[in-house]
């Protein structure tokens, strides 16, 4: 059986991602990066997502983003903005996605799982520009030559199945797999209790997915 | 005054990469990270290169890829290899150059540095994938794709400059900067205390370089 590693942050893509990567047939393997976000009831959500999705093994990997900074999800003093704008938005992370794909290479390398799955959308997003296919490209590029398992012939992919989905179209496709929605939670700023602002940008883009699909969202919102 | 992040692991290389970063001018911020390696004594021996240094930061960062192993550095249950071999050793740790850029990429943007500096070395090392030019080449190419700085028209340079010379060379050019080699670590097992073991590749292509340079190595061995 073939094995895949998946990036699980316990939002509603990567859970969908997960789901897709179940349905291929892949052991998965999920990964989870406590990071020091804002938004840490997310990893309660991620363990939920795996749980249900009976994965093979759930990882957890701690770091402190927070020394760093720079980033509206790592600095509390930034604040998490409540409307759109035209540039990418201070919730940015600087160079997370590198990070956690790095992370999820490593482990892919030490198990020989060579699908790497991250739930990324370059549709219904913020304009992260770790989100763009140009990106997944040359990081998939780089990993092939970055590891031993490359160098020796294997070929890591990393599988983004969400890339070039409508946020409502990325719904429609976990509720056709079974994704159990309520466990998933979106929000830059929930509460430890997994209550969501209903006004940042994530869940603005999850409350129009599910408005669009014309499907009732499950999230308790604070508002 | 440019700004630099340079990683630095707290052996012999990274101390003169520092060196020549601080030699060009750049105002130095070190990064040295806690990955659960065998050879802790290392960070110890980093802490005390960026002091000697006058570096303006110095970061740790701490995530455990015990969890992860696949590798001697990583998971005691393997041992460290004390003959040469011609394929890529054990002592490989998978993705871990890639994980080590990617941290210091995060920072790098935080900071507005644009320019990272690895202590990295095709001639004298043990095979590594992630030392070679290829994937430095191709990790900036990504660095640049991945990031709200790369977007927005700067463009990060991973500086190598060692990459194309030998050990000897590497040394003779620390000793012009006046790197003090007393103060790094380079082997892969060396106690608490930081006397080095003499056998394993780490130790082997030290020695060999202060031997072709005809300087003696002020590294406290076992044996």
């Amino acid at each position: 059986m073939k094995k895949a590693v998946i990036l699980v942050s316990g939002g509603l893509d990567s859970a969908v991602a997960l789901a897709i990567a179940k349905d291929e047939g892949y052991q998965c393997h999920a990964l989870s990066i406590d990071y020091g976000q804002r938004h840490k009831a997310e990893l309660k959500a991620a363990h939920q997502v795996a749980t249900q999705t009976s994965v093979v093994e759930h990882k957890w990997l701690t770091f402190d983003l927070t020394t760093i900074g720079g980033s509206a999800l790592t600095d509390n003093s930034i604040a998490v903005p409540t409307q759109s704008i035209d540039t990418i938005p201070v919730t940015y992370v600087p160079a997370r996605n590198t990070i956690f794909l790095s992370l999820a290479l490593g482990w892919a390398e030490v198990l020989s799982a060579f699908d790497i799955f991250i739930g990324v959308n370059a549709v219904d997003y913020s304009g992260y520009p770790d989100c763009r296919p140009a990106f997944i490209e040359s990081f998939e590029h780089m990993a092939n030559l970055a590891t031993k398992s490359g160098v020796e012939g294997q070929s890591f992919k990393i599988q983004t199945p969400l890339i070039k989905l409508s946020k409502a179209e990325i719904i429609e496709k976990g509720l056709t797999l079974g994704v159990d929605f309520s466990l998933t939670l979106s929000c830059y700023q929930a509460t430890d209790k997994g209550y969501a602002c209903g006004v940042c940008e994530a869940c603005r883009l999850r409350a129009k997915g599910f408005q669009d699909l014309g499907v009732s969202d499950p999230t308790p919102y604070l508002i």
